[in-house]
């Protein structure tokens, strides 16, 4: 969890419907592991059909995975009728996306009413179940209809 | 063009291999537009399985076709021996990615015999032939086996 | 010239006004060298009192100084009662910070009511008169106060 | 600390011989607060000379102190001949750098032979104790000589 309070009880159902709407999600395979207000987690399971020239997961790919992380993390403390889309980020790509699985947190660093600051992180799970962090994100969301608040 | 020699004569060659074996860009549908020493465009048209949640582009995947096109970009300034990986980059996402067709140039700013800083720009066409700048990245490169010069 | 029509004909009034109130401008002996709608550039000679461990000018020093070019630049084209504050930046050192004289430029690269995106670049200028580019930045600004537009 | 090993027993000195050689620090009234393998946290008391226009610490003072963080926290990690130049860093500025005190922390987030990441966080104390995050960095150091390892 992280310190903030949810912005409204159905952030979770807020959170799913936009999840599934963005169909590049589904693209790459993304599915929501888990959510809690100011914290998501998305999982990618590794696919051949997304890699970059030495056969790893593209870092574009990884980090889209912990952009939208960030963006519902941030969703998930707004009012009801508020949307998220991500004003800039930053990566640092730190291992390469050698892997099984991948999983992205994306996190709430400092929430506003209008801007939101999240920070990524993607670890890369191989065959043995051991894990290496492969990227960190700092990003910067934008609030629209963030109500009364 | 930039304002840089190629690496080496084969540069265009090596770009294109190396591009090939990039299956996220086929399957994102990204093809080379032009390529020079130091400057790279890619295209990609318009597809409903790329989208976030208004229908739009995914910020992360014109990140990921801006990243490529910085990736090449310093590709193409390297010895024939070398080959490049992103370190990290940041971009800020200046219009919603509308349109029909999606180009990203990256452009080499300041090539390295280890680390190569990059620009990225990625502009949207729409059904009429305007233009719009939707995405701005600014990328640092490192060159794997930098050979002897 | 930036392609962007001043905020308001005060706009030079108010960027210099608010300039002034920046101690720090005047710690690191930072002056405005230009200014037009969208487009500011600031000096700064060179000071033994602002190096890093080589003697250079620190990064953080070269940083701030663009950090405040792109605001103004950002400022220029808000209404009269608005104000700027920078949400973020991303900045690649890209030479050495060596030289006589310091001309940090900020540019708009796409205003907005609320947000705007900048560019920022740092040119060295030697004891001949050569230049060298130290410095590339990407920021965001959030303007304070927008008014009615 | 960090979870990472000391480069070299002297990297203590090494830290403070260096940062005595950065009269930028000298000028903002730095001091290294403490000091660990791969964790350097900095120290700077509030001060009217480095103001930006509303009176609060300039963004670029606070990125200064989280980048000399940043440099040093890498710097202890390696060989003992090496040197640490920034590549490029992005911050954000969480809240206004309002305060008595300010505490910038650097912490290596992956220690490499050639390339360093690093995370900065800068913290306002104020009159009466309470502190806040006023700054998040996630930065790029570049290794010097780094020797055999």
């Amino acid at each position: 969890m992280s310190d903030f309070p949810a912005g409204d009880p159905g952030f979770e159902y807020r959170v799913r419907a936009s999840f599934a709407l963005q169909t590049a999600m589904q693209t790459i395979g993304a599915t929501i592991e888990s959510l809690s207000p100011g914290l998501v987690t998305l999982r990618m399971p590794f696919s051949a059909s997304l890699s970059q020239q030495h056969g790893y997961v593209h870092a574009g790919v990884i980090s889209m995975l912990a952009d939208s992380a960030c963006g519902y993390a941030a969703l998930s403390l707004t009012a009801p009728e508020a949307d998220v889309l991500t004003v800039e980020y930053k990566v640092n790509l730190l291992n390469p996306a050698r892997g099984r699985t991948f999983l992205a947190t994306g996190r709430v660093l400092r929430p506003g009413r209008r801007l939101t600051a999240c920070t990524g992180e993607v670890i890369a799970i191989d065959e043995d179940g051991a894990s290496t962090c492969v990227a960190s994100m700092l990003s910067t969301m934008v609030i629209l209809n963030p109500g009364a608040r």
